[in-house]
């Protein structure tokens, strides 16, 4: 039910930039419009979406099965293994379509051969269609990415209750990971545990080495998909208290996030809640040390539109969700990062993510 | 130790075949040729590989901190957030390149990003230059593969002992997946679990309300990453004795999976072994019902080069590894496959998985 308007409205956005037809393949975009997820291997699957007229799904004939059609939004053109697949997609677009969209996450060899299959024709991507969609949240997408939101909150106030000390990050990387699994969460997609100077390396791997130690501070970034929407949180945890200096700089970031989020106010372009959260931290003395954007779009992707970075001028909308994490980094010594998930509203920004924010006190 | 001769080998190939310039993102050719492994997100990892001349990482700033740099491949250009990497990518191209291959996963939005960047070039695919190297198995390689195939070998033994009866295919499919990580997997890739008639469906999606019946067929085809190298494998299962008709048709599919793996001799065309597999379900009169090829290469990724498919002239060599895997599916009845992975040796095939061939009967 939900699918039909979606494909209209990406029609009506292809007639406004003037696209002829919308080739989607395996990443996100094609769920959100239909529901059904290409398998990410070697044998295509592609949605070819016309402008007007009938939409197919050019799918491998022994995934044919897998498709659930029931909402009438296109035909199966299935292909069979010596068949070309490139051919069938071609054939499948008019002769007068100029202008090609096509999926971000299209892997390249396929996008390579379709120009080649259709010369003379601008390739161009699917996401000036499809993102202005997909960045506003509606009302069913929202309580989702709260469930999900939940989920991880409750595993960050369990946490507090949890021994660090002793224990590799792997140890505790695989802890979250099963705990997201338990808590509803349908994969995990990511659980950063890094400990003490690792966590100045803002995507740092758990390592089975390793081990936590007493006096350490240990920054914890996970999330998942729940029901096909995303989460993403990250708490700070100490082994035992943490010193006046740990404290001291945590209080700025503190206090940087939540600028951010209070920036994050309809009209608000995105660049100024990445700016609102910078100062803080600058005016405290660690503005080389905050070494990345404070957020990124959140949805069916962990990762979206919109960026809260520097230069991106783009107005925040109701119903963008998106995440505010600031961090500091102090290479050598230790890192932290707080990150909740935020969806701006017509009465102010709200948090979907409710665990405490202070840093933990772990044993 | 194993990269640097791996890139002078690509260096060759691209010499050979006139690519000027090696562009990779994300998917396995990065890792093969350099042990790292761009992270599946927006912000570009890209390794600028020039047949002559000094190689770069693009990596996102905050990532740099993750690449290891041991072995000197290539230096690292790290970008900032507020940098274009496609601008820093097409500066590393020089102006004199007129031919770039680029990695078969990466994501279009890049691909025409790059051809925005870089007019006038030809783009190609990067598969030409390394699936030449990725094609042939080393000895180290040979044995990984191997460990891979002994844990699902294992796990498809232990499964003989398991109860199926009452289950839903989907607690069956938790139950497989839970073991390739207990028996070593780094990651498990998927878990086909198909009972009855759902097995007519090749790449049947497990169900959670699918209860498996007494008297019931199930295909169970599991696989995943196990220290970088995959594991595959197919075996069945049948809730009590099968039927007549039923084991009938499995010494059938027996007998074709034991002629397609004879028929991987060193220099057999891929096409071949597809040919000898499929000959025996036809002349048993089940030719329409084998709907897919016979296999599939196998290595760092679960399916990759070589193809067993009818049209592929492609000569086995020694090293090469791939899946012999066929098929029977009768449409609203029941579903059968057999799938060993086999590695072409001098003299002659070896099969990887030894767990008992037979269907498994279960309680």
């Amino acid at each position: 039910m939900i699918h039909a308007p979606r494909i209209t409205r990406a029609r009506e956005r292809m007639a406004a930039v003037g696209v002829d037809v919308l080739l989607l393949s395996v990443g996100p975009d094609l769920p959100y419009l239909t529901g059904y997820e290409a398998m990410p291997l070697e044998r295509l699957t592609m949605l070819v979406l016309p402008v007007e007229g009938e939409a197919r799904l050019v799918v491998p004939g022994l995934e044919a099965p897998r498709v659930d059609n029931r909402e009438q939004l296109f035909e199966i053109a299935a292909w069979e293994e010596t068949d070309d697949p490139i051919a069938v997609v071609a054939g499948l677009v008019s002769a007068s379509a100029r202008r090609i969209a096509i999926g971000d996450h299209t892997w390249a060899r396929f996008v390579l051969d379709l120009q080649r299959a259709l010369p003379e024709r601008a390739f161009v991507r699917a996401t000036d269609v499809v993102s202005p969609l997909r960045i506003v949240k509606d009302a069913d997408e929202i309580a989702a990415l709260t469930r999900a939101a939940h989920a991880v909150d409750g595993i960050a106030a369990d946490m507090r209750a949890v021994r660090f000390s002793g224990r590799s990050e792997l140890d505790v990387h695989r802890e979250l990971v099963d705990r997201m699994l338990a808590a509803g969460h349908d994969r995990a997609n990511f659980a950063i545990v890094a400990a003490g100077a690792n966590a100045a390396s803002p995507h740092h791997e758990p390592s089975a080495e390793r081990l936590i130690a007493d006096g350490e501070l240990v920054l914890c970034d996970f999330g998942g998909t729940m029901a096909g929407y995303c989460s993403d949180i990250t708490r700070m945890f100490h082994v035992g208290e943490p010193s006046e200096e740990v404290a001291g700089v945590y209080a700025v970031l503190a206090a940087a996030q939540e600028a951010g989020v209070q920036a994050a106010t309809v009209g608000a372009r995105c660049e100024d809640v990445d700016a609102a959260s910078r100062r803080v931290i600058a005016d405290a003395g660690f503005g080389d040390y905050f070494v990345h954007r404070v957020g990124h779009g959140i949805g069916t992707e962990a990762h979206e539109d919109p960026y809260l970075v520097a230069g991106n001028a783009l107005a925040l909308e109701a119903g963008h969700a998106f995440s505010v994490e600031p961090g500091i980094y102090l290479p050598d010594r230790f890192g932290m990062r707080l990150e909740d998930i935020v969806v701006a509203r017509a009465d102010g920004p709200e948090r979907l993510n409710v665990a405490p924010r202070d840093i933990a006190i772990v044993a």
